[in-house]
C-alpha cells in the first residue's frame, strides 16, 4: 500500500477517498479537511478567538492540535461531569495535553460548582444519563464561551457523529432537530457561534491522527453511553459504508446541500420564541431553562443562590 | 404466549404493536391492516376494478388472498421474466393459487412478447439486471392495466420494502425519488393509479400470513437480487428495528406524514413534462420511452415492430 501523495510506504488507507497516506501526508489531509471545512461552511472570522470544548477523547484533542497547527487562537474548555473514573481520567489525559503543549485550559466541574454530578443529575431528573450529560454540556459551554469572551465553540463531532445523529432524526423525522443539523450554528441571544471543523473526517481517521501525531487519548468510551440508541446509528451505518464506501459523507453532505434548507422554516418559527432564563438568563423558550431546572432537581435548591463559576 | 385479542395460544408476536395473535386473530389483524391502508390513503373506490401484479411470493399472493376477502374485484397478473429456474417456479406457485381459488389471472411473457428476458435485457442494456427489470415490470404492468381497462394497479410492497427505499434514496437525498415515495401514485396520462395496500405489514407478518392460511409460495429470493444494496438496507433498519421495535413503521409513517410534501414541488414540475412515447404511446419524459429502448438493445429490433400484447 502506497501512499496516494509520495508513493511512499503508506500508513492508513481512506476508502472513500480512494487514497491511502503516508504519516506525514495523512496529517497534511487531516489539515486539509479542517481547512475545507472552516471554509466551506465559514466557521471563524479572522480574529476570532476560539474555544475548543475538550474531553480528553481522540476527537477534541485532535481538533485542538489541528485547529492549534493551523494558526489560530485556540483556548480550551473542559468539563468535570462527574463520571467515576471515566471522569477522572479524561480530565488527566486533557491536562497533560494542554500543558505539554504551553496550551490555555479552563476548567468547569459539575461537582464542585453546581453541587451535582451527571449519573446524580439524570437520577434526580428521571433522565437518561446522555441527556442529562448533553443538556449540562451544551450550557456550560455555552456559559464559559459567553464569561469567557469568546466569539466561537468549536466541538469534535465528526463525520461519523454528525451522520449517526442526522440517521436518528431522520428515522423519526424530527422535523425541528433536521432545521437545526448544521455545521455552523450562528451566535444568537447569548450563545456563541458554533462550529465543528471535523465534519469532513471520519472516527477512525480522528483515531489514525492521534496516534501518528503522538497524542495520549482516553480510549474508552463513556460507561454510561453503552448500548444506547445513537452507537446502534453508528452501527447500521457502518455496515452501509462497509458495502459502499463514500455513503456516510453522502448522506450527511448531500442533506446539507439538497434537504436542510427544506427543514428550515421551522426552526426560524422556534428561534423567535427565545426568552431569558428568569434564573440565570440564558436563552430559552420557556421561563426557566432546561439546565436551571435539571440543577434544582438534583440539588433541590434554586440555581440562582449556586455561584455560576466559568473558568477556574 | 398467548393471544392479545381472545388469550388463546399465540402463534406470533407483532413486537412494534407490542401485541401476540392466535392464527384467526392475525389473519383479523392483517385484513385490519390493509382495510386501513385502502382507507387512510384512498387507495380505492367504489366499484373500481384491481390488477394485483403478482409473482408467486409471499407479498402479491398475500394481497390478492386479502383483496379478495375484503370483498374487492381483484385480478391476477404474471410476469414471465425469464430468470431460469427461479421464473419457472414463481409461475407455477402463481397458476396454482389462481387456479385453486378460481381467480382470473393474465400472463405476460417477456421472451414470447417482446424477444428477451431480463438476464439477456440487463447485459444488452449494461444495466444491473435490478434496474432492467424494475423498467420492464413498471412498464408491462402499466400496458396491462391500461389494456384490460382496469383502474388500479395494486403491487405487494410491505412495510419493509417501503421503508428500504426510503432509506436508500435518504441515503443520497434523492429529492425527486423522495417526493414520489408514496402508497398511492394517482392515475395520469396513461398511467393507471398504483397503490401499495400493505404499507403498514411487516416482511415476517407476510409470511406467517402465508404459512397461516395455506397459501403455497415461492421462498426463494430471486437469485439476480443477491447482494443488491437494497437487502443491505434491509438489514440496516432490521438491526434498528431490533434494537426499538416500531423504528421502520415511524420512519416510514413520520416520513409521509411529516416530510414527504417537503420534497413535493420537484415532483410537480418533474409530472409536467411528460411526453407520448413516439414507438409505444406511454408516457415518458423523452422521445422514446425507457422500456423501448431496452428492447430495442436487448433485440436489436425497435419494439415498434413487435406486437405488444397484454393479457395471455
Amino acid at each position: 500500500m502506497k501512499c496516494t501523495v509520495c508513493r511512499g510506504p503508506a500508513v492508513i488507507d481512506v476508502r472513500r477517498h480512494n487514497a491511502n497516506f503516508c504519516a506525514e501526508h495523512f496529517v497534511a489531509h487531516c489539515e486539509e479537511q479542517v481547512r475545507r471545512a472552516l471554509h466551506q461552511f465559514r466557521m471563524v472570522e479572522p480574529g476570532d478567538r476560539i474555544l475548543v470544548a475538550v474531553s480528553g477523547g481522540k476527537d477534541s484533542l485532535a481538533l485542538w492540535d489541528l485547529l492549534v497547527r493551523l494558526g489560530y487562537r485556540a483556548d480550551g474548555l473542559y468539563l468535570g461531569l462527574g463520571i467515576g473514573e471515566y471522569s477522572d481520567e479524561s480530565g488527566q489525559y486533557t491536562r497533560a495535553f494542554a500543558s505539554g503543549r504551553g496550551l490555555e485550559l479552563i476548567e468547569v466541574d459539575l461537582r464542585e460548582h453546581y453541587g451535582f454530578d451527571v449519573p446524580a443529575g439524570a437520577k434526580a431528573a428521571k433522565r437518561v444519563p446522555c441527556s442529562a450529560c448533553g443538556l449540562s454540556k451544551r450550557h456550560l459551554f455555552n456559559q464559559a464561551a459567553v464569561d469567557g469572551g469568546y466569539d466561537v465553540l468549536a466541538t469534535g463531532h465528526n463525520l461519523d457523529d454528525e451522520a449517526a445523529v442526522l440517521f436518528g432524526n431522520v428515522l423519526r423525522w424530527n422535523v425541528d432537530y433536521l432545521a437545526r443539523q448544521a455545521p455552523v450554528l450562528p451566535a444568537r441571544g447569548g450563545f456563541p457561534r458554533k462550529v465543528k471543523p471535523l465534519v469532513r473526517l471520519a472516527e477512525r481517521e480522528m483515531a489514525a491522527y492521534c496516534v501518528v501525531r503522538g497524542i495520549d487519548y482516553q480510549v474508552e468510551e463513556c460507561p454510561m453511553a453503552k448500548g444506547n440508541r445513537h452507537l446502534g446509528y453508528k452501527e447500521a451505518l457502518n455496515s452501509i459504508e462497509a458495502q459502499s464506501p463514500g455513503s456516510k459523507s453522502a448522506f450527511y453532505f448531500e442533506f446539507l446541500d439538497k434537504a436542510a434548507q427544506r427543514f428550515n422554516s421551522d426552526f426560524a418559527d422556534d428561534q423567535e420564541a427565545l426568552l431569558a432564563c428568569a434564573r440565570c438568563g440564558a436563552p430559552t423558550p420557556v421561563e426557566v431553562c432546561a439546565f436551571c431546572r435539571l440543577v434544582e432537581k438534583a440539588t433541590s435548591v434554586p440555581s440562582s443562590r449556586r455561584i455560576p463559576v466559568a473558568g477556574a
